[in-house]
């Protein structure tokens, strides 16, 4: 062990430490933290594995702790909630060193802090490999779920998706980073992102898109028993998408297994009237996503990480 | 992999399956759960990992199920709060074959239905090891901690400890259960029971002892700026001393390593006036922990686990 167990927790309180204040009434010390709450929290929980999700010779600690805590807050912005909350289950080997903890940490924080969210307390364990399961609490007047879609919404994303994949696609084939364009792929892959800007809060069904946004349309038409219809022209007009093409072009890829099937973007889907974002198609009666018939098929099986 | 991430889930949703209520808005399936909350809620995180926590040759999947969701709703319990939601983030290794997950959620869910608490989401990964990291919400109106012993106070237990560190002994050392003493130190070990019966809501300071209780009494002392002074005549006539006494004698430990420094079993430590339990002692003024210094100093080093 490169540390003891109270130099661990004296780290990280002091990385997340949280006074007393009108919303934390007990921090991080105690049996539980205790907090205000409200009439609707949102409760969402995301673990994610060292070579699984992170990879520590792809992603520096700051960049692993930012992704998988956007990764956890997503989800509650997912919903149209406000995060509040998060507690961490941190796994460590043991090995890490406390240099690379606290910058895990920092990491975590940096992007807590981007929403309002506070770190309330945690687990530390041993075990053979790195994970961490964050869980986050928000607080939501009217949830937005992926049921809500009717025919007639126009269907929106945040911004373009397929940047997470073409960064992961440079890494696993050692693509050097030449250009701007390869920059900001590996930036998306390594610590996407998120859309905190865009103002989803009149859409009628909302999701996010981390798992690729075919299956979240997928998702949004079967639960509200309608039809997803794309339009790929809308998509290949949608703000960056010539670049992203450009870049898929050089690698011998179809840039719509990139944008359709390639997950881990943190873009934001939504139905409904006149939202801002990217336009994409029409919800229709029916079911199923239609219209993407004339583009190559993504690689969609997904896989059980 | 021994099943798909769809069998998985459905599995696991269907064990846990929340129908929409008063206090469950969305349950599992959408990006978030969405619950009734309240005015102050306590929130608390734990992490358990296989060989570490648990061991599979030593507890079967329906009692790991059971003895990570107890220490994590005795996190809930500890700040005199009411258990309402869980979530369960959970690592697999993906050869543990259908039936053993489904034994696993029903010990989660049973532990889960004896305080009402409600299953309300997850996350499922691949990992090298099994691992699980529950997180409990729960709600409180004055939330006891661990800084408010009073001088003057008892000191209380709600059942003797040190019976799971017999448990782990046994197992440790192949001794055979010829006993019914025997098996209930197994018991305790696999499957510690939590302490619901007891009644510690007039309690001005409280906390659980699933690190130790000599650890505990510690954290008291200290969160509290007093001296917790222990009477171990007045455990030596605690209920059901004489059997974990003989147990050790038995095996030539002193029981005061099981009672103080045991661990993992989940007993609530309270101080207070006229409160129900064990009385071991009384608070007063001063620091740290005395009256223990003719018993056998435990090996109190904490390990990183």
């Amino acid at each position: 062990m490169a540390f003891s167990e109270q130099e661990l927790l004296s780290l990280v309180a002091s990385v997340f430490q949280t006074q007393s204040s009108d919303e934390v009434f007990v921090g991080i010390g105690d049996d539980a933290a205790v907090v205000r709450g409200n009439s609707r929290q949102v409760i969402t929980t995301d673990v994610a594995v060292e070579n699984v999700h992170f990879n520590k010779r792809w992603s520096n600690a700051f960049d692993i702790g930012r992704k998988v805590t956007a990764a956890n807050i997503a989800d509650v912005l997912a919903m149209g909630a406000k995060p509040q909350y998060l507690v961490i289950a941190l796994s460590l080997v043991g090995d890490e060193g406390l240099e690379r903890v606290r910058e895990l940490a920092e990491g975590i924080k940096h992007e807590a802090d981007m929403t309002g969210a506070v770190v309330v307390g945690g687990d530390i364990a041993r075990a053979d490999a790195i994970s961490i399961a964050i869980t986050a609490i928000g607080s939501v007047e009217r949830a937005i779920t992926r049921s809500g879609a009717e025919v007639g919404d126009g269907i929106y994303i945040s911004s373009l998706t397929g940047w997470s994949a073409a960064g992961l696609h440079m890494l696993t084939h050692e693509i050097e980073p030449l250009h701007a364009v390869h920059a900001m792929a590996l930036n998306e892959f390594r610590a996407p992102s998120l859309d905190y800007g865009i103002d989803f809060s009149r859409a009628n069904a909302l999701t996010d898109t981390s798992d690729a946004l075919l299956i979240s349309c997928q998702s949004i038409a079967e639960a509200s028993g309608v039809n997803l219809n794309i339009d790929p022209a809308l998509i290949e007009n949608a703000y960056e998408f010539k670049e992203l093409a450009l870049l898929a072009q050089s690698v011998g890829i179809d840039v719509f297994e990139w944008v359709l099937g390639g997950g881990e973007d943190h873009v934001f889907l939504a139905t409904g009237v006149d939202l801002p974002g990217i336009r994409i198609g029409d919800v229709r009666k029916g079911e199923g996503v239609t219209g993407l018939e004339m583009k190559k098929a993504p690689q969609m099986w997904r896989h059980f990480q």
